[in-house]
C-alpha cells in the first residue's frame, strides 16, 4: 500500500509548509518537494491542510454507569471518531474491587478490539488501590498501560480514592514511569449541597450546577496539586473546567513542577447558561460547565500554555436515558458527546484565529501522543504511523445529528456552525473517512501499547 | 480596693511611654503622669515595664485524652499561668455527640469554676455538627461562646469533621457573627504514613514527625482557606507551624480575606530535631515541630504581621504519661506544656532585639483579646480590667521545672536562658503573682463572656 | 494652664473608648475615668471623640513656583491647618543650587516662624546632591531635619535629580538615620507627551493628565523601589497616585523592606474625570489624578495597609493664576488645595464605614509621627504634646469655600458632603479653633525638631 | 546540486527521528525513510545528528569601538562562524546620527557582502530617533531590515537613547510589524560607580563587574519592560545576564506579554569570579559577567522556557587591545568572542544532559528565526534552506585557540571540555566546514531579506 498526498500544507506544533507526503505500509515514508509519484495513487490535498490525526484522550464507549450504558459502543464510538479525524482513542477502564490492572483491561479489550474503527489505548481508572495493583504499575507499564485515573468523587459509588490513595499512586508512579490523572471535584460539599437542593425541592439541571460550583472543582485540583508538589511527581488533570483550578496550574507549573491539564470543548463552548435550557439536562456532566469567567480563563490557559490537551469525555446518553432526570437532576446520567465534535470545533476556532493551527494540532494530537506515550502518533513526521487527516480549510459546516455518526439521538453541538471542516481521514494509512462517510471497518482498529515515561 | 503603679514604662502595641497607672475596682481607672497618690498603695515598677497580662488562646486542662488526663487540672494550670504574667485562659470543651455547645460547656464550667486562678474562656470543639448545633451558634454566641473549633484529624477517635462540615460550620459563622477555627492536618495520609512505620519497626518519636511533615499540615490549612474564601468567611488557623501554611495564610491576607494564624512558644523556640533527642517522646504534639525552614518562616510571619496569636496548646502529661509510648510513638500522650513560658520567652525575645516589646503585648495580649471578643480584656488602657502583668527587663532567668507552678514532673523549656522575667501580675487588680511566688486563691479567676464578632 | 475634657471619646490607632482626658502645660498628663476635676476647668465632650491632631505631612505654604507664588502664605496656611484639626505640617523647602540643607532652611523658617499658627517642621527637597550636602545629612538629622525630597521630575526646572542622585541619598540615608521621600513621574515620557499634544493643539485640562498618565507615574515609582530595594534603604514614596505603583509597593512591602506610601485626599475622592470639568485647570497638580481603577487601588491600599500617610500637597493657586492656563495646560501652575479638608474628609469616610477611626487616625497623625519622627506628637496618650482635635460625628457639613479658612478664592472640595466635623483645635493645650472659627495666632507655632530614625 | 544525508537522527524543536535528508538546489528537498538514492551523492550521517545550522542573533563584526576596531572582519568572523555550525549571523549596524536606516546599512553590507562566508543580516542600532527615522520603519522593515536596537547606556558616547525614545520606537514598532532590542543598563548608576572607583584607585577588571552589577542591569530590564508592557509592544531584550532582569521578563511573559530575551554562552559558562583572574580584562564585556546566582537564573529561564535566544555578543579584542586596560578597566576594550563555540557549547549540554538537543535547537536556530523573520531558515524542515550542521555525539572536543578560526589570539574559551562536536556545516546545500578544516569562500554568504511581524 502506498500513496502521495500532493497540494497540501503540512501543520506541525511549530510550523506549517507546503509539501508532499508520501505514505507506504501505513507509515509516513516521506515528506518532500515534488516527491517522485509514478505509479503511485496520488491524493490531491491542493488548498487543504494535512494534519496529524487526532488523539482523543478521554471517552467513555459502552461505558456502564448507574444501571444503563453510555449510547455508543466501541463500534458506534470509533467510528463517530473517524468522521471527526481522531485516529486514536483512549478509553476509560474502570478496575472491579479485587482486580489486577491487566485483568480490568482484558475484558474491555476483548469487548473493544473487534469493534473498533481507530487505533486505541486505555487509561485504568483504579478504584481498589491494593499492594498488588501498586506493584503491577511497573509490570502492566511494561504492557502498554501506564496511565491511571482516580476518582477524587463518587465516593457513594465506591470509586472515590482519597488522599493517601491519590499519595500512594503518586509515589508509586514516580518509580514506574506511569502516570496519575485524577477528576477532581470534592464529595462531600457536594453530598451537602445535594442534600440541601433535595431538600428545598430545586431538582432543575440548574441546580447540577450549582451543587458542583467552580470552587468545589478548584478545591481538588488544588489539592491532587499539592501532593504532587510534595512528591514532585507528574500529575494528569482530566476535564479541567474551573478558573481558579486553571490558577493553581499556573502557579505549579510556574514553580516548575509537571503538572498536565486536559480541558474539553464543552467547557471551551458553552457557558453554564446552558443549564437554564429547556434541554439543559443533556449538558449534565461532571465536572458540570462553568460560568464565563472559568471558560475565559480555560481560553487564555490555552493561549499561555498551561492547558495541554483538548479532549472530549465523550460519554452520550439517548434522550431517553436523560429524560429520567427530566425532573430530578440528580437521575440524570452524566455524560456528554464529543468524539466527532473535537478536532472540526478546534480547527474552526484556529482558522476564526482565536488560536494558531499549530496550537490545536498541538493540543489534540502531539501532546496526547506526547504525554502518553504514544510514540508512532500525533505528528506528520516521517516514521511516525500514517495517522492522517485531511482539512478543507473552506468549507462551512452546521453541526447536525443528522451528519453525525454516533448512536446517540441528539447533539449538544446542533446548529453551531464551524469555519473549516474534515475531508479525509486515515489510520495507518487506511482511509476511514471520506467527504462525510464513514468508509472504515470494525475491527481495524489497534491495541496502541504505550511507552512508560523515563524514570528520573 | 486601689493603688497606683509609679516609676513604670506602659507597653501597648503601637506605644511605650513612663506613665502612673491607677487602678481602682479591679480596673484601670487613670493612667498619667504624677498622678496624686495621697494616702493610696503605692506599687514601685521604677526601671519595670507595665504589660497587659497575656491571654492564652489555647489550653487544655484537666483534658481527657485517649483514656488518661492531661496533668495539670484548672487549678495547677491556671497557677501556672498566673505565674507566667497570663492573666485568662481560653480552654478547650470538646462537644460529645449528641450534646449541645452551652450543654457541653456547662460540665467543664463547673469544674473549672472553683479551681480557676485566673479570668477564663471556652472554645468549644464541635464534634457532631448537627442542625440544632448549627442553630445554637447564635444563642450560644449571646451567651459569651462564639468561637468554635474543628478538627481536621482524628477520624479514628470520631472527632473529625469533613468538608462539608467546615463549610457548613464556616457558612453558619457569618450569619452569627461567630468565628470558626482549625485543627489542620491531613487525616490519611497520616494513617498512611502510620501504617507504613508501624510496618517497618520504626516507632521512635522522630516517626512521629515523620508522619506528620509539613506537607501533611500544608494540606490541611490551604483547605480550609479554599473554603473560608470562597465562603468569604473568617478563619482561625490553631498552632500553625509549618512554612507552607504560613505562605498560604499570606496569600490570602494579602488578597483581602480575614484569615488568622495562631502558632505557639514549640514551634518558635525548637525544631524537629528535639524528636531526636533522648526525651523526644516529651516534645510529641500534634502537629509536630517542624524543620528549621518552617522555624524561619514563622518568625517571619510574626515580623510582616501574618502571625496574629502566639498560644500555648498547654496540655502537659507527666513523664509516667509520655513513658507510656517510650518504644512506639503511636502510644505516646500528645501535647507539651508552655502556659508558664509564653509570655516570658516571647518578651526575653523581645529583650533580646528579636522582634519588639510591642508586638510581644500584640500577639499575646491585644490581639487574642480583639479576635476573640474580650473586649474589657488585652491593653493597659484606662477602662479594661486591670489585668497587669509587671516585667523587670533585667533579670536573667534560666527556666527549670522547680520553678514551674504547673502538677507536670518535667519541662520541655529546662534549660531555656530568658532575659528579663516577669515579677508580678495582677488579675482584676488582684495580685496573684509576686517575685516568683504565686499568691492567687482557686476560684478567683471568673468566667469570660465573648462579644459574637458584628455581622456583615 | 490646665483642663480636663469630659465625656467623650478617646480615638487611637488601635483603640477608642471613653475617658476623661487631663491636659496640663500643654502635655496630655492623664487619662482616667472620673478624673478629679475640682476647680479646673472643664470641656464637655460628650457625644464626641476626641483625636490626635492631625499632622499633614506635605504642604508647600508661599510657595515660589515657575514665577507665582502659592496663594497660602504660612500665616493663612496654618490657619486653615488649624481649621481642619491639623496641628503640625511639614512643609517644603527647596534647596537652591549651593545651599547647604541648614542654609536652605533658615531663611524658610525665619518667614514662617512669625506666621505659624500651628506647629511645622520642613522636608527639605534637595536639587545640588554635593558632597558637602551628602555630608550635611548627619548634621542636618541631629539639627532636627532628617527628611529629603528627590524629584525624579522637572528636568527643565533644574530641580530633577537622576538615578545616580538618588542612589547616593538612600544610601547616605542608610548611614545617618534620615528618609528619602520622591516626586515619582518620568521626565522624558511627559515631555514626550507634551510635545505631542502642542503639536497637535490640544491643550485643554485633559491632556495634563494625558501627558501624564499612570504608567509614567508608575514607571518611576518602580524605579525608586528599585533602588531602595538594591541598597536596603527604607523609602518614601509622596503623593502615590497610580494603581501599578500601588502594587509596587505592596511587593515590595511583602517582600520585607521598608517602603513607605502617602496618598492625598485629591486622589481618593476624584477621578481623571475632573479634568473634563469646566473647571478642570482648578484640579491640575502633579501627578494628576488617576482613573477609577487607581483610586480603587488607592482604597484598597489603605483597606490592606500599603499606604501609610494621606497628606495634602496643599499648593493652592488663585482662580485668576490658575486662569493663565485656561486655554494650555502646560501654563497652569501646579497645586490644589487640602490642608483644611484632609481630616474631616478622611474622618467622614470613617463615619460612612469605608474606613475605621483607628485607620483615620493612624493615617493622619500616627504614621506621619512615627515615620517622621515626631515623638512628641500622633496620639491622645499621657506624655504627648496636648494636639487635639474634638470631632463631632452627628453634625452635616457641606464644604464651601466660604466656610474655608485658605486665602485661595475657591475650593475643589466644593459641594462635597461631609459627615461630622471638627468642632475644636488645641495645639499642645491651646485652643486654635473653635465651632467654625479661628482664634489661633500667628506666631504662636513652633518649629518641631524630628528624630532621626535609628541607624541599623 | 543535489546530495542525500543518510543514516543519521534529525532533531527539531520538538521531536528527533532518523530519516534521510535530500538536498536540492541548495533547499531541502525531502526526508524520508530510504529516499532513492541512485546516482546521487550520499553523505553518511550513521551515529550523527542532523540539525538545522544555528542562527547567531549578535554579532559586532569589523566593529569600531572607541577608536579601535574588533578583531574580526566580515571575512574572519563568518569564517568562524561556519566552522561553529552558525550558518547566519545578524550583525549590528550603528546608525550615525543623521543618518536613516537604509543609508546606514548600506556601507556595511558593502563592507560585508564579498567577505561573508555564511549567510547574514542586520539589526540595526539607532542613536538617532528623528521623526524620519521612524517613518522609515516601514519602509526598511519592507526592506528586510525590520529588526532595531537602542542602547540604555553609554550617554557619553552618544549612543545612548532615553525613556522618550524607548516609547517612540516602541509605539512606532506595533504600526510597522518590527521589533526593537535594547542594551539594558542604567547609565547613571554605572558612571557613579565607575568615578568613585577611579577615585579610590580601584581600576582592576574586577571593578568593571562592581561598576555595572545585578542590580544596574535589572534596572533597566525592570524599565524597557514597563514601556513594552504600557504600549503592550513586543520587545527584545539582548545579552540579559542577571537574575533580577530574567524573573522580570518571566513576570511580564506570565502575565501574557511578548517580551523576549537573548543571553549568551559567556553568561551560561562563567562567572563574576573570571574578573579575578590573571586575565580577567580578556572577559570585561558589557554587561559583564555575573555572579553564581543569575547564572543558575539563566539556566532556569532556559529550562522554562523564558530564554527564547542564546546568542553570542561576537566582539573578540586581541590580546594586545585588551591589554590597554591592563591597569584600568575603563580602558578595556569592551567584548569577547563566542560565534565559533555558541552551538558546540549548547550542545555539549544537551550531550551532557542538561538540556535537550530539541532545547539547543530551538535556542540557537528555530527562535531566531521565528523572532527575527527569517522564514527560509532554522529548522531542517522541507522547503527550507538546506543550512545544516552534522554534529557527532561522540567525540571529546576540547576548545583551544589553535583550534579556532577566528583572527583572535587568544579564546576565553581555551580549555572548555566538550562532548560531541561538530563535523560539517552546510549553508544553502554548499558545504563550508569540513571535519574542523573551513572550505567555504568569501562572498558566497548572501544578505537576508527578514519578514515584518504580523501587524496587529
Amino acid at each position: 500500500m502506498e500513496f502521495i498526498i500532493k497540494g497540501g500544507t503540512i501543520i506541525t506544533s511549530t510550523s506549517s509548509y507546503a509539501a508532499d507526503v508520501y505514505v507506504k505500509d501505513g507509515k509516513i515514508a516521506a515528506i518532500g518537494k515534488n516527491l517522485p509519484d509514478d505509479g503511485i495513487k496520488i491524493i490531491d490535498a491542493s488548498g487543504k491542510y494535512i494534519l496529524p490525526g487526532a488523539i482523543d484522550a478521554h471517552t467513555h464507549l459502552e461505558f456502564p454507569f448507574n444501571g444503563t450504558m453510555s449510547a455508543d459502543d466501541y463500534f458506534a464510538g470509533t467510528r463517530a471518531a473517524a468522521c471527526g479525524g481522531v485516529t486514536t482513542v483512549f478509553d476509560f477502564v474502570t478496575q472491579k474491587k479485587g482486580q489486577g490492572i491487566r485483568e480490568a483491561v482484558k475484558p474491555r479489550n476483548d469487548l473493544c478490539a473487534p469493534k473498533a474503527c481507530v487505533d486505541y489505548s486505555f487509561h485504568v481508572a483504579l478504584t481498589d488501590l491494593t499492594d498488588d495493583v501498586l506493584e503491577e504499575f511497573s509490570t502492566a507499564a511494561d504492557a502498554g498501560l501506564p496511565s491511571y485515573k482516580l476518582f477524587m468523587v463518587y465516593k457513594k459509588d465506591g470509586l472515590m480514592m482519597n488522599d493517601a490513595d491519590i499519595y500512594k499512586a503518586l509515589q508509586r508512579s514516580k518509580e514506574t514511569g506511569t502516570l496519575i490523572a485524577v477528576h477532581a471535584e470534592n464529595p462531600d460539599v457536594i453530598d451537602l449541597n445535594i442534600d440541601k437542593f433535595k431538600k428545598e425541592g430545586k431538582l432543575s439541571p440548574w441546580y447540577h450546577y450549582l451543587s458542583r460550583p467552580e470552587a468545589v472543582e478548584a478545591e481538588a485540583d488544588i489539592r491532587a496539586i499539592h501532593w504532587a508538589k510534595t512528591l514532585d511527581a507528574p500529575l494528569y488533570i482530566v476535564h479541567l473546567a474551573n478558573a481558579q483550578g486553571m490558577q493553581a496550574v499556573k502557579d505549579a507549573v510556574n514553580e516548575g513542577y509537571e503538572i498536565y491539564a486536559e480541558t474539553c470543548p464543552q467547557y471551551l463552548n458553552f457557558t453554564s447558561d446552558v443549564y437554564k435550557r429547556e434541554d439543559g439536562r443533556n449538558f449534565v456532566c461532571s465536572p458540570p460547565i462553568k460560568g464565563k469567567e472559568s471558560q475565559i480563563a480555560l481560553w487564555q490557559g490555552i493561549e499561555e500554555g498551561y492547558i495541554d490537551t483538548v479532549a472530549t469525555d465523550h460519554c452520550p446518553f439517548k434522550q431517553e436515558q436523560k429524560d429520567w432526570g427530566k425532573d430530578d437532576f440528580t437521575k440524570i446520567p452524566n455524560g456528554c458527546m464529543g468524539v466527532e465534535n473535537l478536532y472540526p470545533y478546534m480547527l474552526s476556532q484556529a482558522n476564526k484565529g482565536i488560536i494558531s493551527f499549530q496550537k490545536a494540532v498541538e493540543l489534540c494530537a502531539e501532546n496526547p501522543a506526547r504525554i502518553f506515550g504514544c510514540t508512532e502518533k500525533g505528528a506528520v513526521e516521517v516514521g511516525k504511523d500514517a495517522d492522517i487527516a485531511i482539512y478543507d480549510p473552506n468549507i462551512d459546516f452546521t453541526i447536525t445529528n443528522a451528519k453525525m455518526h454516533s448512536d446517540c439521538d441528539y447533539t449538544i453541538w446542533e446548529g453551531t456552525k464551524l469555519q473549516g471542516y474534515i475531508t479525509a481521514t486515515y489510520v495507518r494509512g487506511q482511509q476511514v473517512f471520506k467527504d462525510g462517510k464513514f468508509i472504515g471497518e470494525a475491527g481495524f482498529g489497534k491495541f496502541i501499547k504505550c511507552q512508560p515515561r523515563p524514570i528520573a
